[in-house]
């Protein structure tokens, strides 16, 4: 029995553990992985839809470059047989892709959204996913980020670049959830 | 003589001076409508292709919304004949429009980009516009955003939420140019 209900993991590969991402200091969510894994798992349990977005970088310094180690999904959620799998090029789980398509066609219609990272291509997809019309929600602690500094040179926690990405994205462009918000809404079917 | 070199104005309309922006402190940037009229004359010197991006808001309360006397662009940066204006019901220029088939057709595939506010409309066209694979340039001074809560409660002044947001799309989606760094560009032909 297939549901309106998808979740979708935005590049969750290995590359997300490359040095190269905490020059500017540590992540946020140390157990977005755990969540990650809790929303796979009732998903699985309900045998509702699961895409699992993978990242196919076109740079050749890139940890998400195909042939690199990096590119393989993190194993605690890696696909099984039966769930999608849709690669992309850009930010944008939609550009260059038939993700949209696909969701039309199946009927998938209201999106529960974890990965990484939440200021990079969780939040454009999920801004071009409400855009597009589909109902969003996006598991604050299933998805994280890294520090940086602002245009300004400030530096910026990790806390504070995920924390107004949220805000951002709230109200605006989906609902922003806790994974066990998103598991009670799952468990209410 | 048509150029490749589009200048995009975001949302520059009436309704961006409704008090209810302020709620949680002043905007940044009090010199950006007479940068976006700098980046105006100077196109408009060189017969540069303009367009306007209108919000047609579809929420009823709305200071955007279409009969209100907000739904007007500002006077310092209106629409002169033969400029495109096209009308958008969501934050990104490219969704539900025919932006993207506009500009190929007519090879403007360089977007010099400013308006309004910095984090939403601005920003979801700017990452949409990188990621289909346009050259993008946003003018820094030349748009502006306000203060607001980021999603644990912590208020933001504008000048962060504005630098944050330029920090994200700079390198990955944009360049970040200042309005005089545009100017520059566009003597060189």
């Amino acid at each position: 029995m297939d549901s309106a209900e998808a979740l979708l993991f935005i590049d969750v590969q290995q590359a997300i553990e490359d040095a190269k991402w905490n020059r500017y200091g540590p992540r946020n969510n140390s157990e977005a992985e755990r969540n990650m894994k809790r929303l796979l798992d009732g998903w699985r349990a309900k045998r509702w839809p699961v895409y699992h977005i993978r990242h196919d970088s076109l740079e050749p310094d890139s940890p998400y470059r195909p042939g690199q180690p990096g590119h393989d999904f993190k194993p605690e959620v890696a696909p099984a047989a039966g769930e999608t799998v849709i690669a992309k090029r850009t930010n944008s789980a939609f550009i260059g892709t038939d993700l949209e398509a696909t969701l039309r066609e199946r009927g998938h219609t209201i999106l529960t959204v974890c990965g990484v990272i939440t200021n990079n291509s969780v939040e454009t997809t999920v801004r071009m996913a409400g855009n597009l019309g589909f109902t969003v929600y996006l598991a604050e602690d299933a998805c994280f980020t890294f520090a940086r500094p602002d245009w300004e040179g400030r530096l910026c926690p990790a806390e504070l670049v995920h924390a107004l990405s949220l805000a951002n994205l709230h109200g605006e462009y989906c609902t922003v959830v806790t994974t066990e918000q998103a598991l009670a809404r799952l468990r209410l079917f």
